[in-house]
């Protein structure tokens, strides 16, 4: 049985590379099961959700490994994955789906009711999530296998694209998912709270769909000026305090068809200074509601928690938001929330990335990291570091890209 | 010319029938227009929303003539109107759309950008709405009314099912685009909040389109007796404190399908005695995430507002709502918001009414009055009587019925 | 191991029933499978397309087991069947899917990819299907039994209306198929071609989505009879020869919204006598363009077969039809072709059944008969009985029935 | 009052250009209307389905003035003409459409009631279309003006992207429809049959949604040339007589998500020589019937007509084909078909254009020509030119380019 090892939370502001247990053929609760496989991880990805647990936002446990971002080869498998086959290079969902209750039967695999004993919905390496051990390790254990993977049809072409076909396992779809619901369309103007590697996914995903004109908001100059690179207008929140009149500049109507929030509960109050200003929850969406045309959709795509032990006062811990609900009525909006189902969208987007119709490693900057660079990139990433990075635990992408 | 009579708003609390100008071929702005009919009103309801005015809670101006679920015979008009014809018998939609603009080309007649000058959509007699004078009159105009009006392909079919037809202009498409927004479908569990005439028209609207289980929930007695006796399960929100529980027990399961805000910003803190309990805005909103089955779609009719002058705190007056916001997203949730749309839908649920699949009067216990009893009828019904008055000012409706 | 008999084609006009052996643990290929269940039917419905293999219209060999439309109890189940278990009480759909595959994740679980080694899709005891055991027999084993079993939530209530929720299996999932495809909305108004018990599915379908107006068209007038007696229009298309004059005798206008080919290519030309007139394939899809109305869709549950060895014409026996396809492009319509998939509806139609919205049994007329009845049942419904036939293996729906 | 010539058809094979009369405010049956403006063209294209009434193989009268494909400055308007103005620049979507009829409602503008006595659905120039005066011509007159007519926002910028924005009149939203009808969606793989204008457009539309691969078909090698130089694959169709295998060449599976057919009735054998192989009005569909993935879509834009007199044999004449329907059910698969209804489509495509996201005119080859070469338009297009002929009558789109 080979040595594993893999990136732990410790605690607040800690995280670790430790040795770990070989993944079993066995759930969480320890049953045997004969329907996943043994994954050896190719890369695995820094999430900015995995954030929210480091920083201590969350109840997570000291101990947890970390990582729910993961592509990687076919080890074992067990005796009723059938479709699968040792040696297939696959990109593993994040949401844990078990393809037999009626939210996966209906394609809502973000809320699986099977995978997780204390709410809908299943992840790896992830607080509350169904207690899965994460990817960011050489070797993780992946149930439902025939359902949940997405096999790479020709494994060398997909390892020449490897930092890209990484994206698919989490914040591609999400992006898309956001954009998706959000109603972008061909010829939309869209607007995108967050420049951070969820809302450039979001931005490519809408170019992608056709997007006449894609708008990044954010606070960061540094990611503003990458999004600027990679071909997106941008506008920073901090330097205007009238977005509508921003947004008039770019498109010549104060509103947008479509907007994103990307940036979700740990939202920051609009023209204030600091990487990250005062708290202020629903700040994105109150703006969100101002810009968008009417009869116009809003896809939230980030993260709004029902629990927030670390936040500054009584409603925001009960996740209670002060939203302007009145002027999205007005307006006649649709608001579309929640885990992106990462098994609607990735076969597609993994087409098109194959076929060259998106650089997602380079809208997101990917930067290729070894495991033990891991805490450094956690670190890095806290701080706004305008980058995605990628764990190599068992360099098998750094080989392909040398 | 002949003489015409109106309900008209005199202030807080106080409506009377008056004697107004018989209307002209002008907009709001004196505009001289080619496109619009005279309408001899058959019957003209009064609706919820017209309270919020008559309750003073709106900056609506003395004078105002109100009035906007129409239903009439075609007197006079202009010389661009084509394919409407005098003599004919019409349904008038509340939204009053150009149908020439964007939003009424993609079928979003609600936000229309060309009828009001001060924001998208408008409206017959009411605040805000563009300036156009109301219905509850002997004679009103219709603008745009070739693209406006629904003719009715027997007259004297429709006279005799004029109580039905009546309930075309707002409240039948108003519950059913709650129904629709909320993806109610065959065999779809649906939770109502409130069981006025727009949750009763929910109720009905979610029969008709197949769902299994339609549950009205209110803490008005008469209304839900009523609601009971025309086929719907209730719950009476007063007497328990565990909405999910209650739904367990006629359900099987504790939750819904699909859930309807046919309330809105006006709603009490449940569990409060008295009419209304103590406001509590946001408690629909939130009471309606807990009992919505993942990945499931939330419909919200029921008015909320940009602007409430007569709200107990700052945050209410702004329209700012405290919102469990993160629990919808840890269950997917969708919301739709704003105005029905109403003829996006007014065709089809006329033809469910003339084929006797929907006796919606019933459903909404419409009572006919004559015009001059308005005043009353508004009394009633803002005490919670469980009807839906329809005015009869030219005599047209009695006639049939009698 | 119980003893197992089963009804068996022997040859053109032939049916038997037979000793058959237990099922076991296999699949086709003899390939040992974790993933299924041994089902003891509660019901196995003969089904009009086991019609075409008996009457010697395909290549089935001798010796196959008939059978699609099972419901039943689980009475033994392999290791990765986690979330169905022994003593639930079931309905089998008749496509056979693996839930695994690209058109299963994307619910079109007729044409699975994984269980069929000739072409996407499989069924239970049907040519060319893949070679599983049909189910008109005591036992039947069931694949991928977690993904493709609906388990009834309340076994003592599900054995009350089990006639009903016998039709879950195909014909009221496949006549909804037909209705939903060809957009039947609320108020529609809808033609049915075929007043089989598909004919009857589609239009018990067509009024629990809403429809205002369903007509069903035949030239067999016991049916016709019974279609008018569980409430629907009827046409008798040999008494007339021009169906759009006699539409507008019961709608109003020459044309419906809707159109359901539940006929398929053994239709007969219209207005010719006999109880099957000349065969003329395109005759009903020909109608059904002329009589819908613009933009409209077509639904077309009916089978159309690639090939027709039987078929009276060189273009019939390999599948071309004479189709006036101008006619259909001059008015925008859309067609939808192929097997219903059965998962896409089951749930929700079992809801409707559960809580009285529809009585399906009734609408199809649904006449329980004995195992060794089944023979007589074939004959029967061949001369075109206006009746579903049911058997009951076991015993379990007559005893309920008692 | 200014002069005015225009594109006349003069018989099979003639077309010339001739004085005309200067529009009236009236519609073909005399009548006086307000709705309707005058436009002073600057640009309008010669279209392949004019070829289809030059070519004889109509009822098309010798006088009609062609051009349906219509841009220009408004020069005059009628009282009911409220938010067009007097110099406004304008696009004309071929479908001529009411905007207050029950299609137009519903945004099905290519088949509007009540613009054309004889059926529905309207056009300008065009046989049996109503009897509306073509725009290849100095003056037109568009009817229903404020709901027909796409305003450019910005005069300058539009007049320099003039070329492009011609396309928006028909064949860019034409190819759009098939693309959207055939349900191509990011990542897909596309077929396309026909690399003539419309072919081209879709296969634009195709990239434009975010397709992976997208191929086009045709028998001209010039054609597919010029589709290779403008990025997409090719497939010519003489040169191999299996389809299926050409594609998996290039996609690496035998078939396509989607396929569109932009080449209509008048389709030749596969594999025969000759700019038009023999007759074989079917032959597209049959093929694209085969290379369809399961459940997949297929559009066809292309024309099919009723009636066919100049077609070989009787079946033909009456618009009847011998489709191989089996194959296509086998399949579960849709088809869509009809006249683009261009106003659903032309303001987002407008969109991509302004903002450099397509370029269309690029993509069809656009060629700039005078209204006295029309008639070599006509004569180069039908020889199979690979090329779009725009004609340029009152010189504004040559000054420009200059």
């Amino acid at each position: 049985m080979p040595s594993n090892r893999g990136v732990v939370y410790e605690g607040p502001g800690k995280v670790e590379v430790l040795n770990i247990d070989y993944p079993k053929f066995e759930d969480p609760q320890g049953k045997k099961i004969e329907h996943a496989v043994i994954i050896k991880t190719a890369t695995t990805n820094i999430c900015g959700s995995d954030q929210h647990m480091v920083r201590g936002r969350t109840t997570a446990p000291a101990g947890l490994i970390l990582g729910h971002e993961i592509t990687g080869e076919v080890v074992e498998k067990g005796s009723d994955v059938l479709f699968i086959n040792v040696g297939d290079l696959v990109s593993v969902p994040f949401n844990i789906a078990c393809g037999r209750c009626r939210p996966c039967r209906e394609r809502n695999t973000g809320v699986c009711l099977n995978v997780n004993n204390k709410q809908p919905g299943g992840a790896y390496g992830y607080v509350e999530m169904g207690g899965w051990a994460g990817g960011q390790a050489n070797y993780v254990m992946v149930p439902f296998a025939d359902f949940n993977l997405l096999k790479f049809p020709d494994k060398q072409k997909a390892l020449e694209k490897i930092l890209d076909l990484s994206m698919l396992s989490d914040i591609f779809p999400t992006g898309f998912h956001g954009a998706r619901c959000a109603a972008v369309d061909v010829g939309s103007t869209v607007y995108i709270a967050g420049a951070g590697p969820v809302g450039l996914a979001a931005a490519a995903s809408s170019r992608l769909l056709g997007a006449a004109v894609v708008i990044v908001g954010d606070r960061n100059e540094e990611r503003l000026a990458h999004a600027r690179d990679v071909g997106f207008e941008t506008i920073n929140i901090l330097k205007h305090d009238n977005l509508s009149e921003q947004i008039e500049q770019i498109v010549g109507d104060p509103w947008v068809d479509a907007a994103i929030d990307a940036v979700g509960f740990e939202a920051s109050a609009p023209g204030q200074a600091g990487a990250r200003g005062e708290a202020a929850p629903a700040s994105v969406l109150n703006q969100l509601m101002d810009i968008t045309f009417v009869a116009g959709g809003v896809g939230i795509p980030g993260l709004y928690v029902t629990e927030d032990p670390g936040a500054p006062n009584e409603d925001a811990k009960r996740g209670m938001l002060k939203i302007r609900f009145g002027k999205g009525w007005s307006k006649s909006l649709h608001f579309h929330t929640g885990q992106a189902p990462v098994l609607q969208y990735n076969r597609q987007l993994m087409q098109a990335i194959l076929h060259d119709r998106v650089q997602i490693a380079k809208v997101v900057n990917a930067a290729l990291i070894s495991l033990d660079e891991a805490p450094m990139g956690y670190q890095q990433f806290d701080r706004g570091a305008a980058k995605k990075f990628v764990l190599d635990p068992n360099g098998m992408a750094r080989k392909k890209a040398a």
